[in-house]
């Protein structure tokens, strides 16, 4: 008989989206349960429900408050609990929901992006004592004034894996529509092939990088406590892919996958006076305006003066602009531009930090393709570059060709 | 200038039911509060909300557990709140929102149908003396355990009164789609005449009669603790019906009002034993199983044995069935009957303590029209007759003119 398990299982809001499949979702977990495991659900709302609050919210307001954004959408995972509990309880088995305040995942106060501070236990060891099966509702906790606060885009991920840390759990199972973390796109390489083990370091570039599987915070987390994370199909009870700290066989793995992003644009501010303290006039304006960004590259300077690129999420561009201008305008730089006609692309393996040649191997299989790069920035298992958005996915599958990613006849 | 009054003002469903009509209640709720006023919002769930939910749940379990049904229901009001929030702020006030358990609305345990226990203020008050307007979810609260409950039917009132209580508000306004309380429904007697002013005690009997523009625990709340609860529309800006303790005007009132109620059934138990504790064992057993029993008749018995005869609520009666059937079997009493033909008809007036041979004029008015009574049962300020469901209407027609209910020349 296997050992008593302590699971935390997150299913998406594709997965929640109708009551046929939340009686899936609830067969799923009651299997776990039967198996001898304790589990704990985490659950997002039901596919469309955020976006048709969002809706109501903007027949109201064109800028609501952030605080009230949060208490309209936080109803959406509290459905998802309650009706997964009762579709539970039609399958004989004994479970109980809770809204993130409820099970007490207090937060910081930043509204619609908040971290988490702390989880009190309390509550979910004594009904899982009980023999219950506990859901939590994604996305959602407190602060200490007790307001209800969001996690932002993926939180439900951070929600699963910050309660497995909590709870000291053996393993973190993310449910999604697809099978494991992949090569690369399989819409976009067809002989994308199901990795079958991944560390967090390679899991972090491949989420930051679009690989949205999983939230890259999430991730981070995970890391940090080791946590097990296992990414999985909730169609098929296939084995998905292990996330776990770099393991054995994984070293002689150059590259893992390829990676493409394009939800990003790009920003320049042209003509930087080239003295200290520019680029953090820049950023720390950025940063106290909650605008995450991703890339950054300055080159050696030209005439006193030099250009600063960055890249940042489509959607906070116009917020980006509004700073960068300003800050601009203030430490005496030129003009600010954009582009959101570009991708960016990466590799990401943790086996190059012991191998030379990988960007070199980038660079050439692009050339062939005659992709042009127009930024480049590197960290230790990644390698990015930006280039023009619909000659993408032509270098996407050149790079999985040219670093041999394609399915195997002998298991990968 | 007026006095700074504390205002718990209430809308109901209707109210709220899409974006646009949110607006009119943020707007109503501005002027009250640019009138110089404190003001406490208590919303329903929008329009059909709380169908729509019970239609998901009733796809997932014809037997929801009453907790998770609450957790799944209180997420309606929720939606109100934080919408209404938001239109305020879009007519540059300041509000704040918050569900019944941020507030502090501490009840029972009885899920579904929850009693409200105590509220902690503290968080209101706070939010008063920084000048906010204040919205609470209506109908809903949390237990000891910090369980999400509901109090069922009409709890938003409930909410309304019991926060006007606690905060020691100055009035209590209900805004409903009608203009008041009035002598009988219109829709049956095209003259019905609006009520200025009523007491609590009348208000009370017709509210439990069908006059359902307030709830009846709400108003038994608001005499309780001496609140002045003002019942009126949120399409006017008209005065109400303002509920107190009697007044001197109205004390040469006899009847205020003719209530009909077809909502409930007749059960009759035959052949009670007629000895001791038969009624107790009856209603004991009802009530442990949460039946709200309304009229309850027996006549003197024949033979050693009487017949039993109650009404209750059509949505109870299967339980009320089972129930009664083994109690029955249980004392040794004979057949449960049930009849869902009948209509409650009822004249109420707190002038009826102090006036004789009302319920004479009653029963003369309804032998004129030839209505069968088939049951009666009276208290200090009301009168109700069992009818055929058919007769009722044409009944209630010829109570509202024997009393000469109808519209004056000179004010009411």
């Amino acid at each position: 008989m296997n050992k008593r398990l302590l699971v935390v299982q997150k299913f998406g809001g594709s997965s929640v989206a109708n009551p046929e499949r939340i009686k899936r979702v609830a067969q799923r977990v009651v299997e776990t349960e039967r198996a001898g495991h304790h589990v704990v659900v985490v659950v997002s709302a039901l596919g469309d429900t955020t976006d048709d609050l969002l809706t109501l919210a903007g027949q109201i307001s064109q800028t609501p408050a952030e605080r009230e954004l949060d208490m309209l959408m936080a109803t959406g995972e509290q459905v998802s609990v309650a009706l997964l509990a009762m579709a539970i309880h039609e399958l004989g088995e004994d479970a109980v929901s809770f809204t993130g305040a409820q099970v007490g995942i207090l937060t910081d106060n930043r509204h619609g992006k908040a971290r988490i501070v702390n989880i009190n236990t309390r509550r979910i060891v004594r009904e899982l004592d009980k023999g219950r099966i506990v859901i939590v509702a994604g996305f959602q906790g407190q602060n200490l004034n007790q307001d209800i606060t969001t996690l932002g885009r993926g939180g439900s991920d951070l929600t699963a894996v910050a309660l497995a840390v909590a709870l000291k759990a053996d393993v973190c199972d993310i449910f999604t529509d697809v099978e494991g973390v992949y090569t690369c796109d399989p819409r976009i390489v067809p002989n994308a092939r199901k990795l079958n083990r991944l560390s967090y370091d390679e899991m972090l570039e491949m989420a930051s990088l679009g690989a949205q599987v999983v939230q890259a915070r999430s991730i981070f987390v995970a890391k940090r406590f080791g946590i097990p994370v296992h990414v999985r199909s909730s169609f098929t009870p296939r084995e998905g892919t292990m996330i776990t700290q770099a393991a054995k066989a994984m070293e002689d793995i150059v590259v893992s996958g390829v990676s493409l992003r394009k939800d990003e644009a790009k920003v320049t501010i042209r003509d930087v006076p080239d003295k200290p303290g520019m680029a953090a006039e820049i950023f720390r304006e950025l940063a106290d305006k909650d605008v995450n960004v991703d890339m950054i590259i300055q080159n050696v300077s030209r005439e006193g003066a030099t250009d600063v690129s960055f890249t940042v999420g489509k959607s906070d561009l116009p917020a980006t602009l509004r700073v960068a201008r300003h800050a601009a305008h203030r430490i005496g730089a030129g003009d600010v531009t954009t582009d959101e006609q570009v991708a960016k692309l990466s590799i990401v393996g943790i086996g190059m930090r012991s191998h030379s040649g990988v960007a070199a191997r980038m660079f050439e299989a692009m050339a062939k393709e005659r992709v042009n790069i127009e930024m480049i920035s590197t960290s230790e298992i990644k390698i990015s570059c930006i280039v023009r958005r619909q000659h993408a996915e032509r270098a996407a599958r050149a790079l999985h060709r040219a670093f041999d990613l394609g399915k195997k006849r002998k298991g990968a």
